[in-house]
């Protein structure tokens, strides 16, 4: 059984655990809880021999392969069945899935990270060892604009990348879900980036996103 | 024919010109410079109908389409053949090649672009109308730090993802050429990284990158 290092409520975690359910791969996987506000993620030992970009997800194989970083996670799982749904089937499709997860990370995600980590207590004051305020707020103003932006893309067509759900939308989705235990609103004008999350929120795999390992571990 | 939208000796374009290389797809595309140092990827026009996120590369297919983000057109371009070099056949080859390329862009590339926006003259003072000095030289000692991490890494296998060269050698790549055009450079001890580096610049695709569009433009 493949092993996936986690946080179950993290943000990012929750991307992982998306395609997972998307991939109804749920089954084959075991869940171990890295948790963050321990700094179990910055330890010298999991910086070794686990990420050392020191995050979580990490997806283990069961020859004990390592594979780090959200996008590459859902790329192997995406691949494991031979029918890609997450990831992009024709070129013209993966580009642009790629290109629109990749904004989603710069413009949205990792700009709410860049604000929890280095303009709010984040992990608290152990875990924090270095902020930089001005940077985080900055951040902070980077991903309501990108909030906007995916707006305006929601409002042209239904999906982040398209006509179809994609590892785009499990970005944006991941977003959205730090924005929210952060309390940093989705603006009142974007209206379709909300209506888009309303629907997204109504998928098995965003919503049984938590309790999937709550069910496994053990 | 397609459109790459880009700036000949940048680094980030370097990573869609070496991949055009490695796939023979020079005959294919044409470039239009984008001047990096007026600022052009940065005003309204440019962000309201190239990319949205201000930077080159941009591709541009015949149907109009824009494809941004280096991995996205690298996903593009190693797909349009149905034979797959850059960017994985198996799931695991394709995992571990996303992993390594995205730690490549957050530990090397990525960094060393933050440096030279934040911590140099980067652009010049009409450009870079923001700058946070103490970020961008973090982010230098974060990139140093790396260059040692992909040290380490090709110490035990010959390219960054494993026994093949693939889109994380062009990313590594592209942060070389970057440190290099900065004279940031590879910490003596790094042997292995340096001999890589050497092996690598002897390739056509990494050599010929700049007079591709020489050859071509006008």
């Amino acid at each position: 059984m493949m092993k996936i290092y986690d946080f179950p409520r993290g943000p990012y975690p929750a991307r992982v655990r998306i395609a997972l359910g998307e991939k109804n791969l749920q089954s084959r996987v075991r869940f171990e809880m890295v948790d963050l506000y321990k700094g179990e993620h910055k330890t010298a030992t999991f910086l070794a021999t686990k990420n050392y970009s020191g995050t979580v997800p990490v997806l283990e194989l069961e020859d004990g392969t390592l594979i780090a970083e959200c996008t590459a996670i859902t790329e192997y799982l995406d691949a494991l069945d031979g029918a890609p749904t997450l990831t992009g089937r024709t070129p013209r499709e993966k580009g642009l899935i790629h290109m629109m997860n990749k904004r989603a990370e710069l413009e949205l995600l990792d700009a709410i990270s860049v604000y929890f980590h280095h303009a709010t207590p984040g992990l608290g004051p152990d875990v924090e060892i270095y902020q930089n305020a001005e940077w985080g707020l900055r951040s902070r103003d980077k991903a309501i604009k990108g909030m906007h932006y995916f707006d305006g893309v929601l409002k042209a067509q239904d999906f982040v990348a398209g006509e179809f759900f994609s590892m785009a939308d499990i970005t944006v989705i991941g977003g959205l879900i730090f924005a929210g235990l952060l309390k940093l609103p989705v603006p009142a004008e974007c209206e379709a980036l909300q209506s888009w999350y309303a629907r997204m929120q109504e998928r098995p795999s965003v919503k049984n996103r938590v309790t999937m390992s709550e069910n496994r571990v053990g």
